[in-house]
C-alpha cells in the first residue's frame, strides 16, 4: 500500500487538521466528537444545512462547507458512517433558531446513524436521502439505490436556497426535488486500496473496467472489456438518460467527477464524449461540472451524473458560493 | 493502459474540445495552429501573458486562462513542447497594444520553441522563464533546474498585477521576483504512462518512491525506501528552505500540489505535515494552495512548494481571479 500517511489510525485525524488549516477563513474543525463547521457558525436566522459519511470521498463533504452550501459536515473514519454523537454536536452547534437539514447519501450505516444523530441532536430538524445512482438497485450496503456524486448538486442548490432564506420544509422539499431529477452512474478502470485494509477491495485486469461501481468499489452491474470513452459514455448516459425519462429541450446539468485517480485530462475528453451524446439526442447542457467531487480514495475511475434543471434551479445553481472545493460569484 | 480515451492520437484535442465547451464562460479554442484564449480577448492596453508548454499537467496552464490570471495558453502535445507558430498566432490574438509576455517553464525545447515564436510573433514583447525545481540543476530535459509547479504562483502573481494595469516591463520584473523567491520539490510514489508509449515511464517497486522526481516522471535526486509523510515533507522541506535560505517570521505561500493520482485527503495530511515542519521553524505561512494544478498524468505523488511573499505580493495573490481552477473575489 502506497499511501502519504504516517500511520493508518492517524490518517483522517491529519487529513482533517490539514484541511483545517489551509481553509480557516472558511472552516472550523471541532473534535470530541469531530465535526466542522463554517468558520462563523451558527448563521442566525439560517436553515442550517449538515452532511456527512464515510471519509474517502474528499472534496465531499468538507469540501462544500461555506457560504451558499452546508454549514457543517460530520466524516467518519474511511467508508465508514460517522456515529450518532457527531451528528447531534454538530447539529446543535449550527443551529441558528430555523432548524436543521441533514443530508444523508442512501447507506444503511448512514441513514440509521443519521436518523438516531436526529432523535437526540435536540434541535428541530428533518432529513433528506439522496439516491441518485442508477446502476443498482438494493446493494452491497444499501437497501434502494445508493448515493453518490449527485449529491454535490442537490447540496449546492439546497444550500443556495437555504442562504437566501428558505425554511426547513421548503429546504427538504427542494432537496427532495432535485434528487428526483438527479441520475449517476460510474465506472471503475482500477479498484482502490482501504488502508485499514492494506490491500485493493477487488481485482481488476489490464482489459476489464467495473461497469456501474459504487463509491466504495462495490460492485456496478458487470465487469466488462475496456471500452473507448465513447462507448464507456454512451453506456452510462443511455441508462441515465433512460432512467430520468430525459427529454430533448430540457436544460441538463452534466458532470464528470473524477474517482481521484483518474488526470484532469482523461475527464475533459469524458466529458467530450458525454457532451457530444447529449448533442446527439438534442438534451441540452445549460451547466457544467468536471472535476473531482466525489471520490474513492485514489480509485481509477469516473461517474456521469444529469440533473434535470429548470428555471429556479439553475439559478440557484449560479447564486454566489464559497466553499473550498466550489467557488464563483463571490 | 487503462485510460479514459477514444485513440492515442485524439487525446489531447478532444480532452481540450471538452475543456473548451465546458467552460466557454471563460475560455476560447483556436485551431490551426491550437491555443487558447479568454473568451474575451484582447484585452485592450492590458499587458498579456501566455503560458504554455507539454499537455499532461493539467490544470496547468489551460485552466489559468482568465481574469488575473493568463490571456493565452499554447499547449502541445502530451510531454512535448508547443511549437513556434502557435506562440505566434496566440500572441497576435491576445495582444491588446501592450505587448505580451511569455511565460515558459525550463526545458530546453519549451525554451527553444518560445524563443523562436516570439521572434516571428511581430507583437512587442519578452519571455520569463520558471525555474523553482531545487531537486536537480541539470536534468533529462533541461539546461539548469527544471521549472514545475512554482509556475503556477508566479501566473497568478503576475497576472494579478497585468490586470491592475502593470507594463510588458514591470510585468517580467515582478515575475522574476516571484521566481526567484520560489522553490519546489517533488516525489513520486508511482509512475506515470505516456499515451503514446503505453507502459509506465519508470518502475518502481512496492517499498520504494523517486525523491526529486520531475513532472514528466524523469529522475530525481535518489530513489529510496518510502518514508512517512513527515519524513518525506521533511527531506523536500529542508532541501527547499535551505536553498531558498528561508528564515523564521517571513510570510510564505505553501503549495501542496498533487501529481494526478494522488487524492486530496493525502494531500491535505501532506499539507498537514508540511506546515507543522514549518510551524517547528518558525516559518510564516500566510497562504497556502493544495490540491492538483501541475499534474503528470495519473502519476501518484506530490510536489511542495514554498514562496517568500511579502506584503505586496500577498495583496496581489489575494486579487480576484476567475479561471477554471483557481477563483476568488469575483
Amino acid at each position: 500500500m502506497k499511501k502519504f500517511m504516517n500511520a493508518v489510525d492517524r490518517i483522517l485525524a491529519e487529513s482533517l487538521d490539514g484541511f483545517a488549516a489551509a481553509h480557516g477563513d472558511i472552516v472550523a474543525l471541532h473534535r470530541n466528537p469531530v465535526f466542522l463547521t463554517r468558520a462563523k457558525s451558527p448563521v442566525k436566522g439560517k436553515t442550517a444545512l449538515i452532511s456527512g459519511g464515510g471519509s474517502g470521498h474528499e472534496p465531499l463533504h468538507a469540501g462544500f462547507i461555506g457560504r451558499g452550501m452546508l454549514d457543517g459536515v460530520c466524516p467518519g473514519q474511511v467508508f465508514t458512517a460517522p456515529t450518532p454523537d457527531q451528528m447531534a454536536a454538530a447539529a446543535k452547534a449550527v443551529d441558528g433558531g430555523a432548524g436543521v437539514l441533514f443530508i444523508v447519501k442512501n447507506y444503511s450505516g448512514d441513514v440509521m446513524n443519521f436518523e438516531m444523530g436526529a432523535e437526540i441532536a435536540g434541535v428541530d430538524n428533518a432529513s433528506l436521502v439522496i439516491n441518485d445512482d442508477v446502476a443498482v438497485e438494493n446493494s452491497t450496503y444499501t437497501t434502494g439505490r445508493r448515493g453518490v456524486a449527485g449529491t454535490v448538486i442537490v447540496e449546492r442548490i439546497v444550500g443556495a436556497a437555504a442562504e437566501d432564506g428558505a425554511d426547513l420544509a421548503a429546504c427538504k422539499a427542494l432537496g427532495e426535488r432535485v434528487n428526483a431529477a438527479t441520475r449517476s452512474m460510474g465506472v471503475a478502470l482500477t479498484s482502490c486500496t482501504v488502508p485499514a485494509a492494506g490491500k485493493p477491495t477487488f481485482e481488476l485486469s489490464d482489459h476489464e473496467m467495473e461497469m456501474g461501481v459504487g463509491i466504495h468499489g462495490e460492485p456496478g452491474r458487470r465487469r466488462v472489456a475496456l471500452g473507448t470513452a465513447d462507448e464507456i459514455a454512451a453506456t452510462m448516459l443511455q441508462a441515465i438518460a433512460d432512467d430520468l425519462a430525459a427529454k430533448p429541450g430540457q436544460p441538463h446539468l452534466l458532470m464528470v467527477n473524477g474517482f481521484g485517480g483518474t488526470p484532469l485530462m482523461e475527464l475533459y475528453l469524458m466529458y467530450d464524449s458525454a457532451r457530444r451524446w447529449c448533442a446527439g439526442r438534442n438534451l441540452a447542457i445549460a451547466r457544467s461540472l468536471v472535476g473531482n467531487y466525489t471520490t474513492s480514495l485514489e480509485m481509477a475511475g469516473c461517474s456521469i451524473t444529469l440533473s434535470r434543471l429548470d428555471d429556479p434551479l439553475i439559478g440557484l445553481w449560479d447564486r454566489p458560493i464559497h466553499t473550498a472545493a466550489l467557488r464563483w460569484g463571490c
